[in-house]
């Protein structure tokens, strides 16, 4: 990947991500009366959004930290913090946007977690916890030797790609859900397309397009060079030298 | 990956797929009445199973021919119209699950393709019919050159884990969209968590651990090696040695 076209990707990406939360908060606002944090249905209009905001676009771009060909030179821990904090947004946005949906549900008195959805969305919740926690105490953390981190890296990559897939599948399902609820009594129904659903659905569209996007990137060899190792991809030319690390603990 | 391991996943893939299936038919047959194809409900029920068995199952595994150890070595020609048979299999399948719910959608006048579920849905299979014409065209038929293999086969194999994270989606949408059907005027409501609600939301979790055991797979180094082209852990121990072909053309 050219460097020109890897910030064609990104420009494509904020412009997606962005649209993603601004069509969901349009919806929320314009059909659902917008929001409010008082335990009411305008509490609920929180969780799409912080949803797609947390657990897709922050998520998203916080796993293209090195990625970026800034991040491929110097020392490696200033994009480890960046990583690491990205992700803790990422998961502020989406542990508020579960007590959006908790507190409604306990307020209005309807049961928590029965739904596909729901099951679905509180695992991947569960994961990315579990991920961002032992990511902290194996990457960023001094304490583990270089051998465990070498180990665990390709799991720990493998689970940020898998949990992100899981966000995107929590994600539609939550859309669909949500649009049966709220067009159920509705003068036109879900099933006649009303202006609601068609945008509700092309922002579901929107996610897949994006999260695509990101796994893209993240399948792709544009990456930081390993300590030694370069891919036919990195032999090309790039914005600036790369200066490999020559100590090994920076490697993972 | 050693090669006791990728048995033991191969094994565990093998009883996850299955019962993916056989609790989907399990699900129609006990809460639904069965199967027939007449255009009635009973014909609706064969969407999910067909969709499962299809999309996730016999793709899933058609997407791991290569990882096959007997596939690392000989012509690699009998791999590939495996792999593309397999596929095909899994298409046919796909295309009856559609018509399974095109038909019983016409019978009953209910409008078709309304639902987020359904329009992810149809373009993942727009997707792979796209993916297979293009893969036998390319890889398969003699025509294309090696250069256009080479170019085209990242982007091969990006798009055929691209389609199976959406059929995944798909599949969970789908379920959780039945239930919200199925349970609207139950004596005991989805939010009761009836048993066939359990049941359901399992067989989707079911199919989430089997399609995340793929991904593992597949984004594992457990993989047929490229000509004189060797990762560290296809250096372990193989179960028997490996014949590198002699003819670049065999590559791709």
């Amino acid at each position: 990947m050219a460097v020109r076209r890897f910030y064609l990707s990104c420009l494509a990406l904020g412009t997606l991500g962005s649209l993603c939360i601004l069509l969901t908060i349009y919806w929320m606002q314009h059909w659902h009366r917008g929001f409010a944090w008082d335990g009411s249905s305008l509490m609920f209009n929180w969780h799409p959004v912080l949803m797609v905001a947390g657990m897709v676009v922050v998520y998203g771009a916080a796993s293209l930290v090195y990625r970026l060909p800034q991040a491929w030179v110097g020392p490696k821990l200033p994009w480890k913090m960046l990583h690491a904090a990205l992700h803790l947004m990422a998961f502020i946005l989406v542990v508020l946007g579960l007590v959006a949906v908790f507190e409604f549900h306990n307020h209005q008195h309807i049961s928590n977690l029965y739904s596909l959805h729901s099951w679905l969305g509180i695992l991947t919740v569960f994961l990315f916890a579990c991920q961002w926690t032992l990511g902290c105490a194996v990457f960023l953390l001094p304490w583990a030797s270089l051998w465990l981190r070498s180990l665990l890296k390709p799991l720990h990559v493998f689970s940020g790609t898998a949990i992100f897939s899981l966000a995107m599948a929590s994600v539609i399902s939550g859309i669909n859900e949500k649009l049966f609820f709220s067009l159920k009594n509705a003068t036109k129904p879900y099933s006649s397309l009303p202006a609601e659903a068609v945008l509700a659905n092309s922002t579901g569209l929107l996610v897949v397009v994006f999260g695509l996007l990101v796994l893209y990137i993240l399948a792709s060899s544009w990456k930081r060079p390993e300590p030694g190792v370069l891919t036919d991809r990195q032999l090309l030319p790039r914005p600036f030298p790369v200066a490999y690390m020559p100590v090994a603990e920076e490697a993972c």
